[in-house]
C-alpha cells in the first residue's frame, strides 16, 4: 500500500479489532461504522494509531460518494431541509450520511447538529446514518475527524454524505475544504433579513438555496432568489464549468427537491468531465496535509519550556506596539529551534 | 522600551549609521527614509538585524497614519485614481505615502505598482513619497516588508499611507491585513464585467468606488454602483459601527475625490469613537505574529534534511490518495522533532 520510499513509521499494525471493524465497514454494517467512528474520535493515544491504520487500510475503498456541505443561518430551516432533501434520496434508493462540524458542541451538550431528534423520520431509515459532530477541541481537530467519519462511510457504502455546520467561527471554510458542493441556505427575507450572510460565505457556495418558499413566504423567496442571483452575478466564478445557481425549495411541501438534485447531478457531471473534482480533492488533500503540520508544529511550539516561558509576554508586547510581530516571532523561534532564525 | 520579562534577544544594538537613518526619518527626511526602507528589503542578515533595531526604537513614533489599501482589477484606472486622490489630499495639506504589494515583481522586471512613471505628477511633489513594490521571494516575505515600510513611513510623518495591490493569489487579504480600510475599485461595467470581482474580495471592502464615472460611461457607472448596494445590503458587515458604501468617482474629472475623503473621515470617526481601530490594529499585530511563527517554522521544517527526504513521497502519497493527510502529517512531525506526535 505504501511504497519502498516512505519510511515504515511506527511499527504497530492493525489489531484483531480494528481488522474485523474494517471488514465490518466494508461489508456495510452500520453497528462496525458506529464503532470506527467513535473509535476515531477518540483521544487516547493508542486509539489514534488504531484510528489511523484503519483509515489508511480503507483509504482505496473511498471517495465515491457525493460530498456535499450545507450551512445557514439559524432559524433558516436547515435540519428540515437536510431530512427532506435525505428523504427524497432515499426514496430513489441512495444511502445518505449526515455528519456535522460544530466546534461549540460538547460532550455533556451534545450538539444541535445531527442531531437525531431534530431528523426523526430520516434517523429511522435503514440507509440513513446520522452522527452529531465530534466534540470539543479545536476547530482543526474537530473538521480532521469529521474528514476521517467521512471516508468511512463512504467505505461503507454510502453514495451521499451530507456535511453539516451552523456557523460558528471558520467552521463554514472548514467544511468547504472536505467537500466536493457546498450549499449555502438563505433566508426568503433576503436582503431585509437583519443578519445577514456571513461574510465570506456568499463566495463559498457553489449553490445557494432559499428556503420556505410557501404560502406566504413564496414570493419573498423568488424575490430573494433574485437578489442572490443578482449578487453572483459580479462575482468571479469558483471553477470555469460551473456558475453558483439559486433555487427556492419548500421542505415542508416536498417541492423544488428534484431540482436541487438534478442540479448537483450537472454539477458533478461538469466536475467529472473537466477533470476539476479530482482536481479539488487533491488540493483539499494537500492543503488538509499543511494545515496538519502547522498546527502541529505550533503545537510543539507552545509546549516547549522556553517557549511557554517568554510567548504570553512577547504576545503582549506585539498587542501593546512594544516590538514588532517579526522581531517577537524572531524570539520564539530561536527559543524553540535553539538557533537564531530570521525570516526571508 | 522592553520590559523585563523579555529576554536580551540577540546582542546587537542599531549601528551608527542606522541611529543617523532613525534621527534622518524623524526629522522627516526623505533619503533617510528611502534608505531605511532599502535596509528594510534586504535579505543579508546583517541587515535584516540592523532593520529590525531600526523598526523596534522607532515603533512609538508609528500609528499615527490612516493606512488605507486598494485593490482593484486590470484596467479600472487603479493608478489615475491614486494620483488624482493623492494630489486631492497633497493640496489639502497632507503628506501621502505610496506602498506596494506585489509578488510578481523582480529586481529585474521591476513592478508595475507604485511605478513612479504612471504617476508623475504625484512623484514630483515634495509631500508625496511613492516605493514600488518590495521584490520577489513569498507574499509573506513581501507583506512583511511593506509593513515595515509603513512603520517607517508613518515614523517620518506622512499622515496617509497608501497600499496598492494588483490581485495577484492572496495579495489583497496579505494587504487587507496591514489596513485600517480596504478600499475595492470596481469597473463601471458592473455585472456585465466579464471578470467579474474576485471571490474572496468583495467581503473584505470597507469602501467600493466605481471608477470613470464620466461622460459616456457616468450613467453606467451609477447602475454598477447601485448593483454593489444591493450586494452589500445581503451581507453581514464587518465590524458593528459601519457599513460598507459604494461611491463613483471620475479620477480624471477630480469629481467625487471630496465625497471618498469624507466617508474615509466619517470611517475613521466611527472606528476611533468605538475603540475598534485600536482592536483591529492588535489583531492584525497579533495575526501577523501568527502568520510570521508559522511561516518560520514550515521553512525550519523543509530545511530538514530528514523531511527534505521524505517529503515530496509523502505529499504525492497523499495526492494519490494512498495515504491520509493526517498520517502523513504524523510522519513528517516526527522526523522533524524527533519524537512520535500525534495530532489531538
Amino acid at each position: 500500500m505504501m511504497t519502498g520510499s516512505i519510511p515504515a513509521g511506527a511499527p504497530e499494525s492493525m489489531s484483531p479489532q480494528t481488522e474485523a471493524l474494517a471488514a465490518g465497514i466494508l461489508a456495510g454494517q452500520r453497528r462496525a461504522l458506529a464503532r470506527a467512528i467513535t473509535l476515531v474520535e477518540s483521544t487516547r493515544r493508542d486509539h489514534r494509531g488504531q484510528a489511523s491504520r484503519l483509515i489508511e487500510h480503507l483509504l482505496p475503498a473511498t471517495g465515491k460518494a457525493i460530498r456535499i456541505g450545507f450551512s445557514g443561518p439559524p432559524g433558516v430551516g436547515k435540519s428540515t431541509f437536510i431530512e427532506a432533501f435525505g428523504m427524497h434520496l432515499i426514496r430513489h434508493g441512495l444511502k445518505v450520511a449526515v455528519l456535522a462540524v460544530d466546534p461549540s458542541s460538547s460532550l455533556s451538550g451534545g450538539s444541535i447538529l445531527g442531531d437525531k431528534t431534530r431528523m426523526e423520520t430520516l434517523a429511522r431509515e435503514a440507509n440513513a446514518y446520522i452522527r452529531p459532530s465530534p466534540s470539543g477541541g479545536t476547530l482543526g481537530g474537530v473538521a480532521r475527524r469529521t474528514r476521517e467519519a467521512m471516508l468511512l462511510t463512504e467505505a461503507a457504502g454510502f453514495d451521499v454524505v451530507f456535511i453539516e455546520t451552523v456557523g460558528v467561527g471558520q467552521s463554514e471554510t472548514a467544511v468547504a475544504d472536505m467537500v466536493d458542493l457546498f450549499v449555502l441556505l438563505a433566508s426568503p427575507a433576503g436582503g431585509d433579513d437583519l443578519q445577514g450572510i456571513k461574510r465570506g460565505i456568499m463566495e463559498l457556495a457553489d449553490l445557494l438555496i432559499v428556503t420556505k418558499a410557501d404560502g406566504d413566504l413564496a414570493a419573498a423567496a423568488g424575490r430573494a432568489a433574485g437578489e442572490l442571483r443578482m449578487a453572483l452575478h459580479l462575482m468571479r466564478p469558483k471553477v470555469p464549468c460551473w456558475r453558483a445557481e439559486v433555487l427556492t425549495v419548500s421542505a415542508v411541501a416536498a417541492r423544488g427537491l428534484d431540482t436541487v438534485w438534478e442540479a448537483i447531478g450537472r454539477f458533478r457531471t461538469a466536475m467529472e468531465t473537466t477533470g476539476e473534482l479530482a482536481k479539488l480533492r487533491a488540493e483539499q488533500a494537500r492543503a488538509a496535509l499543511w494545515r496538519e503540520i502547522e498546527e502541529g508544529l505550533i503545537a510543539a511550539l507552545k509546549e516547549h519550556p522556553a517557549v511557554a516561558d517568554q510567548a504570553p509576554a512577547l504576545e503582549r508586547a506585539v498587542l501593546a506596539g512594544e516590538t514588532t510581530p517579526t522581531l517577537a516571532a524572531e524570539r520564539l523561534l530561536t527559543a524553540f529551534l535553539g538557533r537564531t532564525v530570521r525570516p526571508e
